[in-house]
């Protein structure tokens, strides 16, 4: 065995040093499989705060890079091993420590999935809202990592909200605790936000106090077909502009709605050009989904169709989570991520389809259109080198045109090796800089999960 | 005059840069007029960013010290003059740049009043939440800088919620552009939360991207009085276990309604030991109300008085607003703003109660109790050398008190001046040299409203 291999085995409990190549292979990578992947030295499964300061303080002392995991479902390739590093994956540290109805918090490990956080909750009448589509495997680690959205975000918001404080074990083995356990409180700089979406470059989080809310009610949805994205959007825009706050506002174009009715038979309707799912949870609910129905039908909608139940609601929530894996049927995908500010959203659509026509490929859009977040989805394939090379033009041109309409590279799913380019253009030289000396201020050896982010 | 001045006359218009001593003198303190203050060489008020940029660059390369400034209404001398600086004050920059219904949005600078900004935003039917007491007279700016909270917070949180992205002066003049304008973003690390609550440490701030909400229904209001703050303080914690989110839920004690009562004719009930405010603004609020008034019945209280009408309610809240300034007839007033989780703060009045009766002086508190923050505002003599030593004793005894009980030293007014010794006690080790290294970062030469937080 190796030095390294030797030294972390002399400090973790026997079994959680993994040198087997067929496990670590299934390892190496997140959601983003065509990004590329170093190959590993080790793959170690900590249990505990103090075996993961033991991988750190062995890590620096002998210069290897960290790359912290959870249940790798990121789709920015966040989580790829970089050459001879140690993988780090938190996925056995998943207990629920606190679950507290008064202070409506949780404390929990960071290897918790969170949708076993939210079904913990919901027996106490709480809920965590953060909810992306990956809930059932994602962990609680990797959706502090990424700044995490979800579908509930357009009236529950994302990830650092829900975050009051943090453990974190630092490069050099050392426990910083930020943040409080407290509603409220601004003791010092914010550091707790610092580390979410910060992918694992500053400090490895082995612990987190979390916010609850009381559990809504049951969310009542309607589904509206429209002649035109553009015309969805005027929807969209309307609704928000009459005061409403949908628990869900979530749009899919044609390609989306084809691709779901084939992989989950869910009857979604054929013809529409793009279908809007809204929904409200709360105690006016039906008056709500009225209103939205009336002004979508003026802003041209051809059909309104309100669920009759929960049960038809869920079905239309469930046929919108089904989107990414219905794609992935139709070859290679590139999940993009750019949000731009809600009222420049048909212009986006309308971008992204100029773009698809010009690179000859198929890309089926997606959109958390009460947020703006669009996530448009490139198939192609990957054994066909021209596809790629278009692949990566189309990928390339939407992130441009949503820098162009005032958005952002990434509204949820953070930078990790696909969008690093884009980071440095999005930030500019001054913020740049300034991300880069914190970098090195938290991470003077460069030794934790280099390459992402810059 | 001096080098300094002339270099900052040639860059700024005629008239904003202030020598007159009886007009610096006033722009000294903030409102925590007890903590030192130096002399300040010069007192500027710039109108744009680039005289911002000009007043730091000069500050740079002659070493000068500079406090940003807002309205003077902090509480924690975070605004104080040290000696020989420049007084940056901000008011002049009071323009709403944007106000943007379709994206919920405010575009604004620093310098706008946190009332101003608020009935703008009613006009289009929106709301800016964040409401401090001060709100008709404090800046945004400032708010900002303190990460201020109020009253709203228990359902709407506070200011750093609704800072989507900023504009920020570094200390060698250079212009950073934080965040975004999109509802969602996670684009590199969060720089926009480390500015708010860093108190003018890091950066001043010339501009902000503010999220709005629509606009809610008029709050309904009950007063319930209890025989003890304990009792209402369960009360407290079987209104949150039940699920409900009030609008607002403050507390003040016997001392405090008193001299509501006195200040301003108010009306309370004198009798009370602790007098509870519960309001709620959502559809059910009438439903919601009466089955609060039932939970504070069962925990103790002696008489339950809801609201009539809109304007009683308003009435109610007037006279928690009144609270501080009402406290401060009693004396020179101490306000500290400890947070604890809400299960714990029926401990933390108590224990308040004690120190005041071991120190022989008059605290009156006042509670965010919905969120487990509170004001004990300590009157005294400032004339009184022994009386002034007390004071200083109990403010540190309830800081002490709050660490113990899992808060935190500060909920919503920063550390300024008055906390510094405290927040390396809260911060820990680790943390504070962190922390420091962070200010090293952004300010290398240490220029940037020095001796405040640490």
């Amino acid at each position: 065995m190796s030095e390294l291999t030797n030294r972390l085995v002399a400090g973790l409990p026997a079994g959680s040093v993994v040198l087997d190549p067929a496990v670590t292979e299934a390892y190496r990578h997140d959601m983003a499989g065509f990004c590329e992947a170093g190959e590993p030295a080790v793959l170690v499964f900590p249990s505990t705060v103090e075996e993961v300061q033991h991988v750190l303080r062995t890590a620096s002392e002998l210069r290897v890079p960290v790359v912290p995991q959870g249940a790798r479902t990121g789709l920015s390739g966040g989580a790829n091993a970089v050459a001879d590093c140690i993988l780090l994956s938190l996925v056995k540290m998943d207990r629920i420590l606190e679950l507290d109805p008064v202070n409506r918090i949780a404390v929990v490990e960071p290897g918790v999935v969170n949708a076993v956080l939210s079904r913990a909750a919901e027996a106490h009448g709480l809920t965590y809202p953060p909810d992306p589509s990956s809930w059932e495997s994602c962990t609680i680690g990797g959706n502090i990592g990424t700044g995490a959205g979800g579908l509930c975000c357009v009236k529950y918001g994302v990830t650092s909200e829900y975050v009051l404080g943090l453990d974190v074990v630092l490069a050099d083995g050392r426990l910083l605790r930020t943040g409080r356990r407290t509603a409220k409180g601004v003791a010092g700089y914010d550091l707790t936000r610092l580390f979410v979406g910060s992918e694992g470059t500053l400090g490895v989080v082995v612990g987190a106090v979390l916010a609850l809310r009381p559990a809504p009610a049951p969310q009542l949805a309607l589904a509206a077909e429209f002649p035109s994205a553009a015309a969805a959007c005027a929807a969209v825009n309307a609704v928000t502009e009459a005061g409403f706050t949908p628990s869900l506002m979530e749009l899919m174009d044609s390609v989306v709605v084809g691709a779901v009715n084939r992989f989950g038979r869910m009857g979604l309707p054929q013809a529409t050009k793009a279908l809007l799912l809204v929904a409200f949870d709360g105690p006016e609910r039906s008056r709500e989904l009225a209103a939205v129905a009336q002004l979508c039908q003026a802003a041209g909608a051809t059909e309104t169709v309100p669920a009759e139940d929960q049960a038809e609601s869920e079905l239309l929530l469930q046929a919108r989570r089904l989107a990414l894996t219905a794609m992935d049927t139709l070859g290679t995908t590139m999940v993009d991520d750019v949000a731009v500010p809600r009222s420049r959203l048909a212009e986006m659509l309308v971008g992204v389809a100029r773009i698809a026509e010009r690179c000859g490929l198929t890309i089926g859009v997606v959109s958390h259109a009460g947020d703006g977040n669009t996530h448009p989805i490139v198939a192609f394939d990957a054994k066909d080198p021209d596809q790629v090379t278009r692949a990566m033009e189309s990928f390339e041109a939407i992130m441009a045109l949503g820098l162009e309409l005032g958005g952002t590279i990434t509204g949820e799913h953070g930078v990790g090796l696909l969008k690093r380019d884009w980071l440095a253009r999005e930030l500019g030289p001054v913020g740049l800089e300034l991300q880069k000396q914190m970098k090195g201020l938290f991470d003077p050896l460069g030794i934790l999960n280099p390459g992402k982010l810059f």
